[in-house]
């Protein structure tokens, strides 16, 4: 049951990328019976596209077309197709970047996003865009979490968490420069960015998450000798919130503080920047991990890796990532019904 | 036959920190048939210090005791120990490090280095220091490079390389605050840093080493999105070490050089800054692995972890890393005969 009195959360699933295997591996989703049973998927795109990867897949799509309009609410079914026919399959090349893949990837998310905004769907999740042809689509696209809040009209901080197994990784900073990282952080970022971290968690069903911090330079800073930000910002943000209830410690050298979390001793790493987290995730197997959009009033996820262009139509794309997106969306929609936001006032 | 027409390479062990893992090792190391047909060892330090290594170890040592000023080279032993009889076993508390402790190691690592700048030893290697204890005994004192530089009279550049498996790891930057990265790096240092590993590698028997050069912003720029350090210095560097026949590729992105690496495409990852390598080889495991000072006439090798103070005294500590720096020593410096300076000439 969600909040809304219904069996099982409702997933606005928006088709991604057409020419890379997105159409492939949302066929795919609709034909996991684990997904089913966890929630309703309204998958969202051009039937044309999606009949193609059903084929790709070697799948017999299992779900009826509806109208853009229907309200997904009276969905019985365990997944429905909202056909916006908005691309036609043979107008696409596989695995090249197009203005028109980058248009079809927006006006589906979009519509995804609109439905969970008004309170139509618990969460969004989308197989994987591809940069080139969303900025061909919408020039000055700068990643999903400027256009998400801008559709969806949040005002609250949002943030990307890496979700690999049962480990989270959230960062302060991201796509920027490395010289610009150590004047964007702040006490006020590194404390804002841990209850985030926690707020969203809680969310997803952690009760206390635990988190640990990473500091900024080789060895944590080493007692001051190499950067004192350690000692100056992180540290006092750790500190702040624990106070306020946060299991955070730290902040840790970088290079042993995944190490401390393969011992199991936490459930998140907050790192200040953006390859601090990716090359230790990668490393560990993230392409078959997940990607949270946090601090949103809905779960929105998707799989970590990219469109792949250079398996498209082999029918070989694992679906694992998408998989564990879905069910990671419908457990915190379940979790955490649609419209509560998250304790994040500052 | 190294290039004094022994029958093999004479490595100088200098005993590490007296309060740690170090005398267990050094004394499991004399143990070892597999370093003891690779190499003549010269183990410096206290006899009573390493007898009792030997019994935690429980190794009976097979080592005569030599007078400090005995010339290596008209050793026929797979081992002997140089007693500088510099420290009462006595007067050392295992997990403390002390002042003591600090200076013992020194006086044997400076005795070490100073047999193989003379031309009495092919190699150095030694059992891990604990910076405390250095740094009483030595206030200022900052890494092994810069002491070792002083000791041998080194001029031009050295740097740390960290070797896994048959993977190295060299950093363009290393133990600064990550605020004075980007300002550090230029053309001159990234090509410098470029050419000292592959005449490390060169030395240490690769014919021609692939390296893979790491970008220093997210998505290694993204094309100048994030960052112009991989588009105006960093790619000129590896072109221009490219057209001085070095196999090198790049810039990658952070997070995902080590995959290639791990996919056996390259021998070397060259990095930015301190924690991009070691967060990796962290990760992959680098406490089994070996530090080399390159750079140096002569290979200065020591394993990668610490003193682990939390296990003195126990004898479980691992003999891996240490054996692993010694045959690497060995290695070097068969294929490249002491006094041989490498070819970095800027």
């Amino acid at each position: 049951m969600n909040a809304h009195g219904n069996r099982s959360p409702i997933i606005a699933v928006a088709m991604g990328d057409p020419a890379g295997i997105s159409p492939e591996l949302t066929a795919k989703l609709t034909a996991l019976d684990e997904v089913r049973s966890s929630a309703r998927l309204v998958v969202i795109g051009d039937r044309r596209v999606f009949d193609e990867g059903a084929r790709v897949a070697g799948i017999r799509p299992d779900l009826k077309t509806v109208m853009p309009d229907a309200d997904p609410r009276s969905i019985g079914a365990g997944a429905v197709f909202v056909d916006l026919a908005n691309l036609d399959q043979a107008s696409i090349e596989r695995g090249v970047a197009s203005q028109a893949g980058g248009a079809f990837a927006l006006a589906n998310y979009r519509h995804a996003l609109t439905l969970a905004r008004d309170g139509h769907a618990d969460a969004v999740c989308f197989t994987p865009f591809n940069k080139k042809a969303m900025r061909l689509a919408r020039s000055g696209y700068d990643d999903e979490i400027a256009f998400s809040a801008e559709v969806v009209g949040l005002q609250t901080p949002a943030s990307e968490f890496n979700v690999l197994d049962k480990l989270w990784n959230a960062r302060v900073t991201s796509h920027i420069a490395l010289k610009d990282v150590p004047s964007q952080l702040s006490f006020e970022r590194i404390h804002r960015a841990l209850k985030l971290t926690d707020a969203c968690m809680r969310r997803a069903g952690f009760s206390k998450p635990r988190i640990a911090v990473a500091g900024l330079n080789p060895h944590a800073g080493d007692g001051g000798n190499f950067g004192r930000e350690e000692i100056d910002i992180i540290a006092p943000a750790v500190m702040a919130g624990r106070e306020q209830g946060i299991a955070a410690e730290g902040p840790f050298p970088a290079d042993t503080v995944f190490l401390r979390v393969k011992n199991a001793a936490f459930d998140a790493v907050l790192t200040m920047y953006h390859d601090q987290g990716q090359i230790a995730m990668k490393l560990m197997g993230f392409d078959r991990g997940v990607t949270l959009l946090g601090g949103f009033p809905f779960p929105i996820c998707t799989p970590a890796h990219g469109t792949a262009y250079d398996i498209a139509g082999e029918g070989i794309a694992s679906v694992g990532a998408t998989r564990a997106a879905a069910l990671l969306a419908a457990e915190m929609a379940v979790a955490s019904p649609v419209h509560r936001r998250p304790d994040i006032a500052d």
